[in-house]
């Protein structure tokens, strides 16, 4: 008998307050109640984000706020950068390409982020360029950009929105909007905010807002002008789901307990930890950026993904992420987004021991748990 | 952010199925639909007790259905063999002596259990005995008694009843009621049955009724009697503890699924992995015939156990029990009893180090992990 742990990026896990809390009888959206727990988010969301600006709440998933990023910011035929070097930086491109804008796409290794040069040499290139769409931490291969740098060097010299998708970094990575001159920030509900999906979160500075206003309407249910009216008088401009917010809700409050510089830390220690494990084994990581959000470890030589994955999620109850596109089969993804403690780490990097063994792959026994046992120790 | 985690000795951890089974609207205990719960439950508790007969459901802590042993059994002036070698041993001798017994002792130091010889030549010396009061796995101390064999002696020559508190062992340790001849076993719902505090179960021998049938009423509540005549229509003398009840039926279903040679087996090994975890880190176990419930572990010299507790349960979010009356500050208790897998018993190692550290005691970092890590992937 082994019991069910979560180990994605999403869903993560979410903390039983939450799930209780939102399994009361539901209440109307139009009504004062919900109206005082919205209110309450909406400030309380803006400390997540790290901004004073208005963050809006989008009935959807991440890939909705990354649509309402693109339909309410680029008009057609106008230029904006992407960084294809994983999944969901490729998104970006197909999403400029789908409201008619150009897209200029840097093309990286999946592990390998851009770096600052090779954006200001595109921006350069192409002074029209509108809006630089990144990728703050690549879920599909677990990297981390430097979106802080980039931004800073950006607006140097260019009126260029930065539009971030902090799906899995927000909540999770050390990320100030405000602070860092960020244009658009936008999540997920089931990432760092520990909930299950189907809410997203969007932040939009001034700069961005003049963009906005001299945007082609293309979208209605994603338009940022009626989510900033409806936000206007405490509402959303359609039915929320409002279990979720009310989830949401719960979720800030326990972020903000917690403060969210120590959530960034203890999501640094807990990717440390895995890391230095998954290191330990002898395994390799794929990124050469590696975000504390998720490690992309590769498949050791000879080991069959499916093998690995069945023995770890059948008979150890242990659910990881398998690799995306061309990575599929050739690396595991361990999340330690969200919801999660030192001891969760020591149990996934025990797990990942037994799994190993089973499929026949040749390490020192207890090895990776003594590695990030002796790291927790040394840093208690 | 540490999460709470619970490894005590009752409660045990509850398996979120079963919460949320108990979470359902709440139905009349004399209705068909109960009354359907209440069968299959009494169908399969006989399983967990490995029994042909009856096992009573009682709304009471264990001590009530020790009471329910004691008061249905011995008459005033009657002589009965109970061993003090910890808390609930002692507690069979109270129960005597307040229903008018006569309670013949045998005093154990802690840890150390009564041996087969030991009982033979009490009843050889007091062959009027009318019952041999037993406790399992005795959980002041973490120590388990061979009821095995006792039985098989005394019953060689004696007709005296073996009565059995399996409060810490049923659905954890082996113990099989019919196989090994015992005339009373009875446990609580908060243990290996993985449910909340509130029910007791009790198995009576046919040889136990003989004795019952001669036996004064002295309770009302707590009569098998009254219990016996209720179950021959399928219910409870008294209202019984609905929800805990579709519960209890819950974690029969899962303990049957998982079989019960599996659960002793799953107990057998979580244990053996905290002990050795432990004597890596130098510390030393109390029993001298360790339980595979719960493990009873000395606080090592020079730290005080306040301290340890502490941080243990404030830092790092576990719940251990402590040592009581005269070793009340000089152990702690790890439980391995209940819903727990392998990465919960190297959860509690690794914070077991975390806490140690903390109060200044000194072990080689990570060998309790090492340890325990080991153990489990040389018996994977």
């Amino acid at each position: 008998m082994f019991k069910k742990r979560l180990f994605t990026p999403g869903p993560t896990p979410v903390p039983e307050n939450i799930m209780l809390r939102m399994a009361k009888s539901i209440i109307h959206h139009r009504n004062p109640e919900f109206k005082e727990i919205f209110a309450e988010l909406n400030e309380n969301i803006k400390y997540l984000f790290q901004t004073t600006q208005d963050v809006f709440t989008l009935t959807s998933s991440g890939t909705g706020a990354m649509e309402a990023s693109v339909a309410n910011v680029i008009n057609e035929n106008e230029k904006a950068i992407f960084v294809n070097g994983g999944k969901f930086g490729e998104r970006w491109g197909q999403l400029i390409k789908t409201f008619g804008g150009i897209p200029v796409e840097i093309k990286k290794d999946w592990g390998d982020p851009p770096t600052v040069d090779e954006i200001i040499e595109l921006i350069k290139k192409y002074p029209e360029v509108k809006a630089i769409f990144l990728t703050h931490s690549e879920t599909s291969s677990g990297t981390i950009t430097d979106i802080k740098e980039i931004s800073r060097a950006v607006h140097q010299f260019s009126d260029a929105l930065i539009v971030v998708d902090g799906i899995t970094s927000v909540g999770a990575i050390e990320l100030k909007m405000d602070e860092w001159d960020l244009d658009i920030v936008l999540t997920g509900s089931q990432k760092g905010l520990m909930i299950p999906p189907g809410l997203a979160f969007i932040a939009v500075s001034e700069r961005a807002w003049k963009k906005i206003n001299q945007t082609e309407n293309r979208t209605f249910y994603l338009s940022l002008k009626r989510a900033k009216k409806a936000l206007e008088s405490g509402d959303t401009p359609w039915t929320p789901a409002i279990t979720l917010i009310i989830g949401a809700n719960e979720a800030l409050k326990m972020i903000k307990q917690e403060g969210i510089e120590n959530v960034w830390k203890r999501h640094s220690r807990l990717a440390e930890g895995i890391r230095i494990g998954v290191k330990a084994l002898g395994l390799n990581l794929l990124s050469k950026s590696p975000s504390n959000a998720i490690t992309a470890v590769l498949m050791p030589d000879g080991i069959e993904f499916k093998k690995f994955n069945d023995a770890l999620k059948h008979e150890f109850g242990i659910t990881v992420a398998g690799g995306q596109e061309n990575y599929k089969g050739k690396l595991f993804r361990i999340s330690h987004l969200g919801y999660y403690d030192d001891f969760d780490m020591i149990s996934m990097i025990s797990a990942l021991e037994f799994a190993l063994k089973k499929v026949g792959y040749k390490f020192e026994p207890a090895s990776g748990v003594s590695a990030i046992q002796n790291y927790f120790l040394l840093n208690l």
